[in-house]
């Protein structure tokens, strides 16, 4: 509703722009209004109907409520591949409104007529905000330099339908740009965006639950556990602490990798040469994009490579290692009630079982494990694509920032998801009994194996067996196995 | 408009039930057909309206529009992973739609109310023909099992808005079923269907349209290429011929695995055991969606098993290499037009470049060795989840499923677009000039070696080279080097 | 010592034959010894004397002791990559061997002198006996179609230190052939070698120690688990019975591979036409070698296209997902001893730990899932491998084979170690206590529910519970409540 | 020889250690030099001679000439998995020389007798020095904390054969340490040193070699390919400065994750907590390995998790898709000599092809990629067992540092051998004609499209049909098109 309301006032707006513009191409503008209200009441009364562009190839039939023109419904013809979800990722479209913004801001600054610079800005704001969403219905196996999404762009931003005219997509949209600088650079956004606000964001999330864990779980003495084995004690919060320690390299890790996605190539069009470009220009898009974005945008010092997607994905990868492991200890230690491990209480959050009344399941440990599975396969894909570029251009980027940017985004949902319905609730099942262990710091080594065999053989406990075997006496395994003191270094 | 139609008339059919329900939420139920009309009439008036539904964790408001009821509610405020593209793929939805017409048959047999089990099976058939899509709003990541789904499914499909009468979604609907074995099932029934429908539908259109252009090729005769260099002399029907045989060795190894996937745990709830079932419902239900599906589906002999999406994954990871290496070629074959290798002409679909006007791209080739790579990464993400699962469960089964659909829907519209959009359009640039090094035979393997060595220094033609070394006379070159000769075994 | 000696012998009894070339079996030549003697006297007195060879490129000082040329001298130079844990695998050298005798019994039948014919199978056999692996030092990493391994078999079989005479390495022992036909045929009989030697017989062993333990575990009820939480019983027995499909399935598969890998290329030199051969040279070659081998050979219809390793691939990875789940599975059952699972009792092998003394880890259980892991990454290391062949050749077969051939071992030999180390001891600690929730088929589901939910709450039992809330008597519990019921369909 | 006399040298100096021991196995030891000469002479006479050791199992025949004990040769009879080229790579032993050294001039600091410690400290450094590699025998398929291998060094360090005076392998050697501790521990020194010496080497090397290139490369003006197809031109310089970034970033990102791998875990045993030690000692072991090996070595602030394996893993993926892009470019720039792109002329090193004389093929290329594939491969085998830890343990790691180490050790032999054979000799083919498409700047794009498809259908010059066309004159092409002007920003 209100959505139609929008678009219905930005078409309105962007009408107007042109026709005060006085017709920076003749034929543009004019009477404005009236000759603008017909389309939009036409597009009123059925969003079914349909205009007529033409591109080299021939006509083409396009939704008349739709800003792209023929070559991107073209695209949607030759390559129907996946369907809806498989479109361009949201963030990426994004990317490219901010992107838009900050290029005609510099374009101007080059001397592009001020009209259609703002023209345009306005537009790309909205398409950074993602109020046009549905004009991108480009899916991701297209094109390998994400081309036929820049044609997209250029058209979704010219503000009119049907026309070049006041704005054209590629003259003025496009202008000192091609996909093989402003693709990457979309890329670097999208992807420094989604790490800041949704990864880095869940891993803090996380980060802070389990530090807060750790610490209602300091004093909680319980047995370690080597080889799935019993092993020395230590504290429940020692082993929070330890989960504590991999989300905190997780976000190091993250934030080691932004440097390279930091660098744009916007600017270095063509072949990375910055063919038709300014000096200066691609300098001044980092910038714009920096100061838009408020994140440490540069532009990249040579503008041949920039497959840092790949440094966070590897990034992520190993994130998704650590979370994989967290998870999987946590639904261990739930495990139960009465036949599993049983320390820990997991939050009950659904029903668990269609066919067995009562269980619960730790489910947000699987949706994080299963995330994580995917985020590993996620990486696989990119670091296909990111070996087989060939020459000026690696021809699977639409692939690798998909899979980026798929990763992000669950990771950092199902970082926010476990934290809040599964970590922030855990509870202590009972305390567990420790075993005891210290004795080889006292007596040689062989002996404390023949007690802890002999004690096991015969079920009967550490102390028992080692006074009945004459190593020691009562009082000196009172004073030895202390178990607060088996926690650490003297 | 049909659709809704439908919905309308379904809604009405089994509205009569909760008469007795006697209006949950005001306005909800009542004296059934009479008062039925205003819920729909309300429903058409706002999509927004809500209703209440109880579970055991307490109130929940529901979608009035939409079938499901509160766990499936709880299931979204739970899992908030990756929005609507990340939802439980529609294979799957309709797969179930197919399996609880099939339990729903086999539970009448076995004595359920026919009544009931008619109610079930129409609103099944719906699910099937994805028909209800909207109304299963769950993401993949859930819980592992795909509990949540299943309830989602069964809530689906008990045929009234916020009621367990006349069908309780538990107790009729999932009759003698449980999450342990009618996931798994649905899962072999949607990748049965896809490999069929879609992935060797595709596979098939390209093997045809190779094999033709195989035959059109057959006279050309041009340089093999070895290590990328240039190699004795082959047709392009052989070369492609190579292309053929791939992708016959990709629908034999598809239809290798399908074995594994044809056998079905529906009939072995909870653990595998056919807990709470007859003997008999497994075969029966096995034997129902097999000709249901007209697919050789059969009852699995042990339940305990049944990662065979795996299978699926690794033939079609094989596949995405040939697929990857045939598109390779191909681009690389019709590279240029004036820098490249030259030899083949590719379709041009659309404008190549927003900077160079007239580039032409292979972005069909692009496409498909994007969906290569990306199938790669699904295949790794679904090996890891089927190496980990535990005891009587793999809770990596919405993901791992997922996946292997992701791929074969990929493959399978990726080949078509390739085959259609490429394939069949490719057309000679020019007749390369071929080598000849067939000296070999006719003179010891040292002498020939320096002959092309020395022709290559000085850029002199074999032949030329040959007779000045003095190894061999013209007539003798003529003899031995004829390109038609070296083509094949004599 | 006696490796010494035979080598000593066999350069004796091939010296003979260049000599006169007379001879082709019994005492091989004639006069030879006073020549040949001075060569073996030296190389006995010491080890690192160096002969001198010379190829295209120079002069090359080779070691004396060993039967590879110039070629193969200059690869050790240029490719030292690894070091010798990296050298071609053996199962290639020694498929080489049966492949060359095959050769030359092939080329004899169509005119090759019988007297070089037999010299070249001798060797040849000695190569398939394994007798001269120290003659192959070539790493993996060299020409990606494998040519100077091809070329040092060729060398090594020449049966002549530093001369071509009178086996000429290319001219006779290499007739007819290429590295583009006799690479891949080596990898296919090494993979089908080491599958049916290693792979399959520890799949079979494991398979066999599965079975009799499930037997002796049959009548054991234990409480199943799903999502790591306690479920709904089934015996022991019933729950490795699980495992053993899962060993069945993974011989399917992989035999389900064989016939793409039972295709033999040999006959198709060059690029695939099989130029430089003989029309039914392919097909006696692939006879020949099945004859050699009892293994099923045939011909490949096309000879473009080999890339089986690959699917052998994949089915040790989902083999390898198996082993995984299965070793998992039984550590996390076996954990412990007072503070785990504690149903299974593993063997004890060896000390388990150097500062906790009696500690029994389940180290087979380690090396199999480390094993797993492996076979996973080879498996991703074949697949890159495999999509990046381009035109008539894929260069990274020498990778490919050792990562197929990696993975066949590690896991005939994991499975052979597991299985007598492990699975063989495996006892039982205690018989589980088990739960019962068979009740949902008497009552509601909602109410059933409420029980489970209320007994966990308090801590009291299913029954007590059920009574007291009063949704049925101690009577009906006992006779709805039949854990033997509860392990199948009735 | 001289390797012996060490040995002997080593075992006659520390023969005089066990003097005072007195016997601990009869025979062993006594009066020092005398009693110890024949047991050297003995094993001088035979290496097959063996001894009888003692364990908690029973004994065990151990040969003569080894150090290791019973438990190692446990693990040999226990893990026939993968024979010799398996073993625990040389690195990780020779890096527990060096811990083994720290840890017992710490524990010197903290009272051990400095006889021992010395004693300690002299084995230790033969083992960093790789003096004693065969007496590790351990394969990597053993127990996943690597403790086999653990108990084979302290044993090996022991300075006496089949005996544990006066140097005692668990409470000497092993004193204050765990397999949790120190495993990783070493994992962290061997990766860290060869990271150092054989990755870094080799990245620096072909960095400088790449940029010498770009350097000699500067004029030379040549066709850019987007697609595989023709683009606007570069010069060959900036082609090659492209690869040079690409290095320079592999370069940053093996930094990068250097810092999480210089956290050493020693003095963290049994479970993390540092059960055992002084309060002090793990500092004290990370800054003398940090002296040990002049690298900036600490401990880690938690020693609960340590795969930083991981990170280095996940750096070397991303190089190798670097490497694997850097080596096709050539070897498709190399293609040819008369059917390829042929713009560059790589190093012929060896004969090409058995059956094609005069052949020169990219084989450093290919070997280089091909360890691409295997590091990717090594680096999916990584992540499967990063993301399996359970608990206080992660059980893959002599898996995960085998393989880490595999990939830092192929690539860096990698790097210095195609650094060597191939980018060093690149030379060019010939100067490319270049095409211009650089009009759109001056004419709008729909018309300089039109030309740019004419003139390619019509096989005619781009300014021929710019003319014909009227859309501009030839001195406004002339001075529009300028090579020299297409290279970068004006």
């Amino acid at each position: 509703m209100s959505r139609a309301a929008q678009l219905l006032t930005r078409s309105r707006r962007l009408a107007r722009a042109p026709a005060s513009a006085s017709a920076s191409a003749s034929g543009l503008g004019g009477a404005a209004v009236p000759l603008f209200w017909p389309l939009n009441a036409a597009r009123m009364a059925s969003q079914n109907s349909f205009r007529i562009e033409y591109d080299t190839f021939g006509e083409l039939k396009l939704p008349n409520d739709k800003y792209y023109g023929a070559p991107t419904g073209r695209s949607t013809m030759n390559f129907k591949i996946g369907g809806v979800t498989e479109r361009m990722p949201t963030p990426v479209i994004k990317a490219f409104g901010i992107l838009k913004r900050a290029t005609a801001e510099a374009n101007q600054d080059y001397g592009l007529d001020p009209k259609l610079a703002n023209a345009i800005m306005k537009t790309a704001d909205e398409v950074a905000e993602g109020k046009l969403n549905d004009h991108f219905p480009l899916v991701v196996w297209q094109t390998g330099s994400g081309t036929q999404t820049i044609i997209n762009v250029n058209e979704g931003i010219r503000g009119e339908l049907g026309s070049k005219k006041p704005v054209h997509p590629n003259d003025h949209v496009n202008k000192s740009q091609s996909s093989n600088d402003t693709f990457p650079t979309a890329m670097h956004i999208a992807a420094a965006i989604e790490v800041h606000e949704v990864l880095l964001l869940g891993l803090q999330k996380l980060h802070h639950a389990l530090e807060a864990k750790s610490k209602e779980f300091a004093q909680i003495i319980k047995i370690g556990r080597t080889h799935t084995q019993d092993a020395v004690p230590l504290t429940l919060g020692q082993e929070f602490s330890g989960y504590v320690q991999q989300v905190k390299y997780a976000m190091s890790r993250t934030k080691a990798a932004m440097p390279r996605i930091d660098e744009l190539t916007a600017g270095g069009p063509a072949v990375g040469t910055g063919l038709n470009t300014r000096i200066g220009f691609a300098e001044k898009v980092a910038a714009k994009v920096a100061a838009l974005t408020g994140l440490p945008f540069v532009t990249a010092p040579r503008k041949f490579e920039a497959l840092a997607a790949h440094d966070l994905s590897g990034a992520m990868n190993t994130t998704a290692c650590s979370l994989m492991k967290i998870a999987n200890d946590i639904r261990f230690l739930g495990s139960g009630p009465r036949s599993g491990l049983g320390e820990l209480i997991l939050p009950e959050n659904e029903l668990g079982s269609s066919i067995m009344p009562g269980k619960v399941n730790p489910t947000q440990c699987e949706a994080m494990t299963m995330v994580a599975a995917q985020v590993m396969g996620n990486h696989v894909a990119v670091t296909v694509g990111g070996s087989n570029g060939h020459f000026e251009l690696n021809v699977f980027k639409p692939m690798m920032i998909k899979n980026a940017l798929h990763s992000a985004r669950l990771l950092g949902d199902a970082l926010v998801s476990f934290t809040e319905n599964c970590v922030v609730g855990i509870q202590l099942m009972n305390e567990s009994l420790m075993l005891v262990t210290a004795l080889s710091l006292h007596i040689v080594y062989d002996k404390a194996a023949t007690i802890a065999k002999t004690a096991h053989k015969n079920g009967s406990t550490l102390k028992e067996t080692a006074i009945e075997l004459g190593y020691l006496t009562a009082e000196q395994f009172d004073e030895w196995v202390k178990p607060k003191d088996m926690l650490g270094p003297k």
